[in-house]
C-alpha cells in the first residue's frame, strides 16, 4: 500500500494551478496541505473555481516557509522567475521540488538569461535540476530532487521527433515544428490579446522571430542527437481552450524503414504516449482532459519527408499532468495514480 | 467490497452512448460485456472513440438476446422508439434495465403516443417503470427494474423547481422555463442544422410551439405539487458542446421565507446537487464533464418573481452520468462510484 | 445629391469604436476628421486593427477641443461618464452629439446617480436628450442635437416588447426578459472574465440583482405604456462574439387577436426591423454585422403566455449602426446609407 | 457608367452558394436572373438564409437552359463534376462561364482523372479555360470565357510562395505548405464529421496522404518556376467557421535580398493583396467577410528558412469573392466592385 505524501502548490490562481487542483483532489496518495497565492490569501479555493466545490475543502494561504517546508513535494505553478528565488532553501529541507514554469528548464546560465531577461538566482541549479520528460529521463526523476516541468510545446515537439533523431534519420539542421495551442496555453492573466472576442473566430501565427520554447526543445533534441539541430519553430494561437496540436517536418537521410514499428517500438512501455495506426490524423480533443500524447507518423507519397503529427492537452501532458506523472516516479507511485483520465469527448 | 456486475449496451455509437463508455470504463463494479451498434458491429470501440484508447478493448457487436440476458443491467441508448421493442423480453431473463432515451418517461399512453408519433409497444410498461430522478425516487430505484432516464432538460429544470413547488410558494399556473443547451444534445446525427458552421457564433430558439420534453417536464412537476401545472418552455440552442442553463421564473404567493436556506435544506444529502451561496451565477462549465447540478436561487429586488439558475452536463447528469447514479442505487453501490469527476475548467 | 458631414470619434480603440469606423469608412456621406484616444495618439487606426488596412488612412489623435467643434457631428464611443463632461461646450459651437455610452439615456438625474455611482455633470441635458431608438422617436431625431444612442439589450428588449405594450394588451407588471449577449458586449478591456478561456464553451447568468440596462428599458417601456412596468430581467454571458437574442415573457390580457400581423403592421415602414414569418425562430447570425432586428412573436398552444423572440448584432443595432442610422436621420440621408449590409452567414 | 449583366448561378444551396448572393445582392452592375437548385425549386432564398431578407426577391428555380443561355454570365457553385457536363452548351450560347468547383483547375486530362475518380466530361475546355487568379492571370481573364476559379488553400498558398518562386529565390523541390482551415471549407453538406460536437475545442491535420488541392497549387507553383516542384502540403481543420491560415516554409538558395521589400513590390498594384509591415502576423479574421490576402514574410534568426504567413477568407478570395473579381475583369468593371468590404472586427 503506497504511502501518502504532503504536497504543497505555491501560486494556484493560475491554469496550471487549478489544473493541478482537479488532479491532487482525487489522487491516491497525495494530501494537499498548502496552496498558496498572496493576492487571494484567505479565498477559498472552491471560491474561485467552483467546479471544485465538495472535492476540496482548503482556502489560498500566504505562502509560509515553515509549512512549505513540512511537505513531501511543492509543485511551483508561479510566473517565470519565481521560482528560482524560493527553491534553493525548500531544497535544503529536503522538500523536493516540481517546478512547472521555465526557471530551471535551460541548463545553459547565459541562454537562460538571454532569453528571460534577468540574471538566474541559482544557476548551480541548473545542472542539478532533472528535466521533467519522462520519456527520456524516467531513471534519473526517480531520486530527483528538483524537477523541471517542460513546457507545453516542447513536450509536444519532443516526443514527435524522438525516434527519428535517436535513430539519425533525418537531417537535423533543417527540423520544422509548426505547432497550434489553445488559448489556455497563454495563461489566466487579464490580457486583451486573449479575450474570447480577440481570439474565438481566428487564427495566427506569433512569435515567429523568437520564443522561449525554442531553446528548449532544442535542447532536447539536441541531447538526442548526436548532429547539431536546426529548427524552425512557428507557434500559432488556435481558437479553443485546450490542446496541442504539434505539425512536425523532418527529411528523411534515406529511404526509410518501417517508421511505422520504430514508432510503436520506442514507446510500447510509455503510459502516455500512444502511437495511433498507420494512416491516423489525431486529434486535440481525444486527450482533452487526460494525460495521453497521441502521435501519428507518415510520409506523404512524393517525397523525402516525415510529417509527425502529435497531440496533447497543453494544461495535462504540457503541465500538470506531467507534473503530476513525475510526481508519481519520484515517490515510487503507480505512474498513472491519478492521472486515470479518458479525453473527454464529444 | 461489492461485487462487480455485467453490464451491456445497446445503441453506443451516439454521444450518450460514448459518455457511458467513458464513465463505465472506469467504474469499479462494471464489466462492459456488449455493446451493440448494427451499423459498425466489428469496429473496435476505440477506433471510432480514440479518446478510449488504452481504456477500453472491446468491438462493437450485432444484438445477441442471449448475451444480453446474462447481464446484470442493460444500458439502452437507442434512438425513441427501439428500447420498447426490446425491453419487455429482457426484463423477463432478469435483466434490469436503464433506458436513456423516451420510451418509458411518460407515463399516460396517449399522451407518449402524441408527443413521440407511434403506438406505444408495451404500455403496461409505462407506469411500473420507475422515472430515474434520484433527488425525488431514490427509494424506489433501489428496486426497480426498469428506470426511465430523465430527459437533459428535464433534469435540470425539475431539480430548479422541486423546492419551490414541493412548499407550494408559488403560482404553478405560470411557471417559465428558459433553458440553453450545447449542441451535443441533439445527438451525432448526421444533420445540416449542428454543424459547426451553422450553430457556432449564433443563438437561437426553437421548437417554441412545442417541444417533447415539455410534457415530461409538466409531469414531474405535476406530481410534486398539488396544483395543476402551467408551464412555458422554449429551449434554446447555444454555441457550445456541453452544457445546459436553465433559467426558471416562477411568481411568488407569498412574501417568501428564507429561499436560500430551503433550498439547501431540501439537497442537503443530494450528493450531486449543490445549491450555490446566495447571489451566485453557476456556469456551466463548472459541471462540464461532471455529474453534478448547480444552483442557485435569487429573489431580484424590484419584484415577486423568483429566478433560479440551473445548470447540468447535458450529456452527464442530463443524460450517462445520471444512469450510472441510477446503477450505483438500483446495485446498492456508493451512489457516487465512477462519478468522483472534477468539472474540467477551463 | 447629400452633402457630405465631417464627423469626429471620441475614444475610438474600443468595440464600439472600430465598428463605427467600419461603418463609417464606407458611407458614402461621411469624411472623418479625428479619431480620438489620450493613450493611443499617434498610431495608425489601421495599425491597432488592421481590418482596416486600405480602407482608413488616420492616425488616433489627442482629443482637440477645436478640430472636434469644426465637426457636424461628434460620436462618444467612450466609457460611461466621459461624454457628459464634453458634451455640453461641444454643443454650445453647434456640433451634433451621439453618445453610444449611457450618459444621457437616464432622463432622471438620481436614478442616472444611482446607478452610475457618481454625480452627473449636465443634469440639464438629461431630459433635453433624444433617446436614439428611430422606432419611437425618428421625429425628435430629425433636430435632436444630443442623441443617447439605446443600449444593446434595451433595444433588443424594447423592440420586441413594443407592439405589444402600445396596443395595451399585456400584463405590464410582470413582464420577463431572458437576454442573451455575445462576449464582445462587455468590451475590450482586460479582464480576466471575458478571456476565452473563461467563456468559451459556457453558459452563465450575471447580474441578475441588478443590472443598468434594466432602468433603461422600464423607462422606455414605461413611455409606451399607460401602466406601470414590473420587469424582471436576467442578462446572460454566451460563447460567441457578436449577437443578442432576447426572449420575451409577458401574460396576454385577453384573447389575441391576430399578433403576427400587429407586429407586421406596427414594423411594416421601419428599414431595419424584420418581423420573421409566423413559426420563425431567428438566428443572431442572420444579423451578423447588420444593423437589422429581427423579431418573431409566439403563442405557445397551452398557454396565455406570449413568447417573442429579438435578435440583434449588440455591436451594430445594439450600438455602432444604430449611432449610424440616428446620423442619417438627423442630416437627412437615407436612411440605410453605409448599413446595406447584409449579415454574414454562415 | 458601367452597364449591367445579367448572371445566373447554378447550385446556389452550399456555402459558395449563400456567399455568391450576399456579394451578388449589393453588387452595383449585376442583375441576378436565376439562381437553381434542384432539390429546392421553388423555395425562396431567403427563407433558407434569412440573413438575405429584404436584399433579394428571388426564388431557387429547376435548371432552366434557355434562361441560363440568356446570362452574360454563369457562376457554377456545384459540387466537382457537375459544371463540366453543362458547360460546353452553354459557351455555345455565348454565355460565359466561371467554375467555383474543380472541373477545369487542372489542364492535365489524366491528372484530373487521377484525383476526382471519373472521366472528364470535356477535356478539350482544360486548356482552355483560364485559371483565376488574377494576380497571375489578369490579362487574360479579360478575355476568358471558361473560368476555373482557384481552390481556398491553392489561392493562399500560390499567392504565399508567388514572389519568392518567381523570383527563383528558394529550393523548389522542398516547399512545404502547413494550412489551417475553418470549417466553412468542408461545406454544407450533412455531415457528422462537421457537426459542432465534432470539431469544436479541437484541432487535427487530415488529408496528409493526398488532396485535391496538392496537384493545383503544383501546378500553379510549376507555371511560376523554372525547376520542378516538390511540395508536401498538410491541411488542418480548424474549429472556427471562416478562414484559412497557411503558413509556408521554403529554404533560401542564398542570402535573401530585402525580402519585404520584393514582397510590397510584387503586389504594390494588387487591390487584394496587402503585405502587411515587417514583423507582422496577419490573422484569418482581418479578413473575415472581404476579399483580401494579407501576406507578412518572415527570416527566423536562426537559418536559411524562410516563413510565409498567409490568410484568407475561403469563402471570399478563397471562393466566392475571388469570382466575383474575375467577374469584374471579365466585363471590364471595377475590380473592386461590389468587394469593398471591410473585415468583421471583432
Amino acid at each position: 500500500m503506497a504511502k501518502t505524501i504532503k504536497v504543497g502548490i505555491v501560486g494556484g490562481t493560475g491554469y496550471t494551478g487549478v489544473e493541478l487542483l482537479r488532479l491532487l483532489a482525487l489522487h491516491p496518495h497525495v494530501e494537499i496541505v498548502a496552496i498558496t497565492s498572496r493576492s487571494e490569501a484567505g479565498m477559498p479555493v472552491a471560491q474561485m473555481f467552483p467546479n471544485l466545490r465538495g472535492h476540496l475543502d482548503i482556502a489560498f494561504s500566504q505562502p509560509d516557509a515553515k509549512l512549505l517546508a513540512e511537505c513531501d513535494l511543492v509543485f511551483f505553478a508561479t510566473p517565470n522567475g519565481t521560482a528560482m528565488k524560493l527553491v534553493p532553501e525548500l531544497l535544503e529541507t529536503g522538500t523536493r521540488v516540481v517546478d512547472l514554469a521555465a526557471d530551471f528548464r535551460l541548463q545553459d546560465e547565459a541562454e537562460w538569461q538571454h532569453w528571460y531577461g534577468e540574471k538566474h538566482a541559482c544557476p548551480d541549479l541548473l545542472k542539478q535540476a532533472v528535466y521533467g520528460l519522462p520519456e527520456v529521463n524516467r531513471a534519473q526523476l526517480t531520486t530527483a530532487n528538483l524537477v523541471a516541468n517542460p513546457g507545453c510545446y516542447p513536450t509536444a515537439v519532443q516526443l514527435g521527433f524522438l525516434p527519428l533523431i535517436e535513430a539519425g534519420l533525418v537531417d537535423c539542421q533543417h527540423l520544422i515544428a509548426d505547432t497550434k495551442s489553445g488559448v489556455s496555453g497563454a495563461g489566466r492573466g487579464a490580457n486583451v490579446g486573449t479575450l474570447l472576442s480577440e481570439t474565438s473566430e481566428s487564427m495566427k501565427a506569433y512569435g515567429v522571430a523568437g520564443h522561449r520554447h525554442w531553446p528548449e526543445i532544442r535542447q532536447g533534441l539536441s541531447l538526442m542527437s548526436k548532429d547539431k539541430i536546426g529548427l524552425t519553430f512557428v507557434p500559432h494561437l488556435t481558437p479553443m481552450i485546450r490542446g496541442i496540436h504539434a505539425t512536425l517536418y523532418a527529411r528523411l537521410k534515406s529511404n526509410p524503414d518501417d517508421l511505422q514499428k520504430m514508432y510503436e517500438t520506442r514507446y510500447e512501455n510509455e503510459p502516455f504516449v500512444d502511437v495511433m495506426p498507420a494512416g491516423s490524423h489525431p486529434e486535440t480533443r481525444s486527450v482533452k482532459g487526460a494525460n495521453h500524447c497521441r502521435l501519428a507518423v507518415h510520409v506523404p507519397p512524393s517525397g523525402d519527408t516525415v510529417v509527425v503529427l502529435s497531440v496533447i492537452d497543453n494544461l495535462v501532458k504540457g503541465a500538470a499532468g506531467q507534473a503530476v506523472q513525475n510526481m508519481n516516479i519520484m515517490f515510487g507511485f503507480d505512474e498513472d495514480a491519478g492521472l486515470k483520465i479518458i479525453g473527454l469527448v464529444p
